[in-house]
């Protein structure tokens, strides 16, 4: 145990991204931080959204600042749910209250907008991208995206389930049998394999489909059917735990095989996702003019461009009579469960940045820390981000 | 098996009430029709919002008319969602098309506006209101009411899951536990029966609160714990199925036990109705103020205006933080299932109307057809209308 009182704060400002209802640091969070020394800082409001009053951050005793620019101040170490690339009104509002050495945790979604991180840079801040998390055992209690992942299913399946003018469960009733809605769900990661969860739960009858065979156990143990691309895809191996690039045989069937099981289906709720690039195109608009009216799709891919060819991100559309919800931010829309699991996701994180006697030390000995550090001291420190960048590679130590 | 060729017509026209989506006939009543020599002929368009198309109603041989008109025209028995006092559209616009000894079967909600019924009388049709179906065996295959209940139970579940800012399911993941939603739903009649399914099927823990004692054994069998109210209800018993008036000792300790067993709830379904009438309120805003911000009301009742006290019929709105929602018809929001168990209710209750020679004929030794016949030769006929209406009883033959 630690003593009290390292002297470090850690904080959280109220998330400005539109319509972002999720906090960094809820209220049982700053119980945790406090046991490891810390103290909390968070500005009134930034958890109201979310369900969480100011009242019960003050309960956990921590300040709670009226001055956003206050805890930016205050914060040694900021838990953020967007920052960086993954929120324009950030960089522009708040970049200028960050200080040299001030540590940032959260996610930053470096790839997809690598300017911004040489923007932070060049305030001098430590910043540790959660996206960059290696997917070994350790990091697994620190993973937003598997964490959000998990919401994003589940809200997914909601969705189509409130979407459909069916129903979802066979019913046998004294006016006539309901046959069961018939769902697809395309990917089985996290997020997949949740939504295969709840459309279960809700009684529809679900179809599983992903590139990699080995993932066909987890979806059958759902009770979900998985859909097989009848190929000689025993290379259809994993990278770093997402599917590789195939060539273009293999996309030729796999969207023969698509446009069948799409077509039978009431319910299609993609997940196809690779990190940092843009969504591969699934489902063609041929696809979705060969679903029955009132089908909808739920493309979780929206944010990166959709897997639906279709999709309009942010928006819900429908084509030929098939509704395609574009949401970008599914977990956002629970934002209690959504806050909590990423708090308790950074709170993991940040204990691998404190030292025994409760200091920040940033030890590039681990790769937990190696990895999903951006910046520090005024550069880009990560080699994929330089090299994105255009700048050569930082001399090893 | 019958003749076919009766020379009989079977109607339904586009749903008139706004945001009505159901349709009384779907193509595969027409198939059953058919079956009794029936023909059948819709309007253009009527089943498009629920999901059928004029081609499948054309590919079962029904004729399918542009001219509203001549569906009333054609139609010996016109087959309604929607018509007299549940539709004051349908009354301006509509009456004047219909004409002596046409048949009309459909949801009337004759209580509500008894007039409503004068003005069907005065065209001369005979009108048979489902809503006072007897509740026997025999018209359970008829009954809309529970049939629809069926529909709004299921979607007010998912209206609940899709508002609350928490998962309904319990998860232990590596972000730490997610503590199940806690629901409860108020009144365990279809409709309430069905809710606790769908709350439960989500992973929520489930009370079901009921008057009467002789429904915990199925409250319990869904998986739901049964709210108990402590007293001697012994003589808490049904009159046709549904809960007498109490005392106000009784209804001061029901309202002691709600406050409590509310403001520990997530989420809160309401259900309980007395046909007909306004709906008791069982919520007080003393209530909605104890819940937790982010807690969801759905309430059932709304369209009798609602169990609870703020509700605001056809609107969701907020008060302290809990979402209060009140929309007033559910089952048209999963119109496809409505529509199909609708119509499969009014052809098994056309059935009953049909002799043997498939000829219309109106026979009052039946209590289904005695019982829902409101009004026949320009006469209101329902002895409860009579009543309402200060006419004197017709003398019996």
């Amino acid at each position: 145990m630690l003593a009290q009182g390292s002297g470090l704060t850690v904080g959280a400002v109220r998330e400005s991204f539109p319509g972002e209802q999720r906090v960094a640091i809820v209220p049982a969070a700053v119980k945790t931080f406090a046991k490891s020394g810390l103290q909390t800082v968070v500005e009134a409001g930034a958890g109201q959204a979310a369900g969480y009053t100011d009242e019960q951050y003050a309960a956990q005793d921590a300040s709670v600042e009226q001055d956003r620019a206050a805890v930016f101040a205050a914060a040694d170490v900021l838990l953020q749910i967007r920052g960086g690339g993954g929120n324009p009104e950030f960089l522009d509002a708040d970049l200028e209250l960050l200080r040299p050495g001030q540590v940032l945790i959260g996610a930053y979604d470096p790839l997809s907008d690598p300017e911004s991180i040489v923007r932070l840079a060049e305030r001098g801040v430590s910043c540790f991208a959660l996206e960059f998390l290696p997917r070994i055992t350790r990091a697994q209690s620190m993973d937003i995206l598997s964490s959000m992942a998990t919401i994003a299913g589940y809200k997914a399946g909601l969705l189509a389930a409130a979407a459909l003018p069916r129903m979802f469960p066979m019913m046998m009733t004294a006016a006539g049998t309901i046959t069961p809605a018939r769902v697809l769900i395309i990917g089985a990661g996290v997020a997949g394999l949740q939504a295969i969860a709840t459309t279960r739960r809700l009684g529809a009858v679900v179809s599983g489909y992903d590139l990699r065979p080995a993932v066909r156990e987890e979806v059958e143990s759902l009770g979900a059917q998985f859909v097989e691309l009848p190929l000689e895809s025993g290379e259809a191996a994993e990278s770093g735990g997402y599917a590789r690039e195939k060539d273009e045989e293999f996309y030729r069937k796999q969207q023969e095989l698509m446009h069948r099981v799409v077509a039978e289906s009431d319910v299609v709720i993609s997940t196809a996702v690779v990190p940092g690039a843009k969504a591969p195109v699934l489902i063609t608009p041929e696809m979705v003019e060969a679903m029955a009216a009132g089908s909808v799709i739920v493309d979780l891919a929206a944010e990166r461009g959709g897997n639906c060819a279709l999709t309009t991100p942010g928006e819900t559309i429908t084509h030929g009579g098939v509704t395609i919800i574009g949401e970008t931010n599914l977990p956002s829309m629970i934002p209690y469960h959504a806050s909590q699991m990423f708090a308790n996701n950074v709170a993991s994180f940040l204990q691998a940045l404190l030292n025994e006697e409760g200091q920040l030390e940033i030890n590039l000995e681990d790769e937990v820390i190696r990895e999903t550090l951006v910046c520090r001291d005024g550069q880009v420190t990560h080699p994929r981000m330089r090299e994105r960048l255009g700048l050569a590679p930082l001399e090893s130590k």
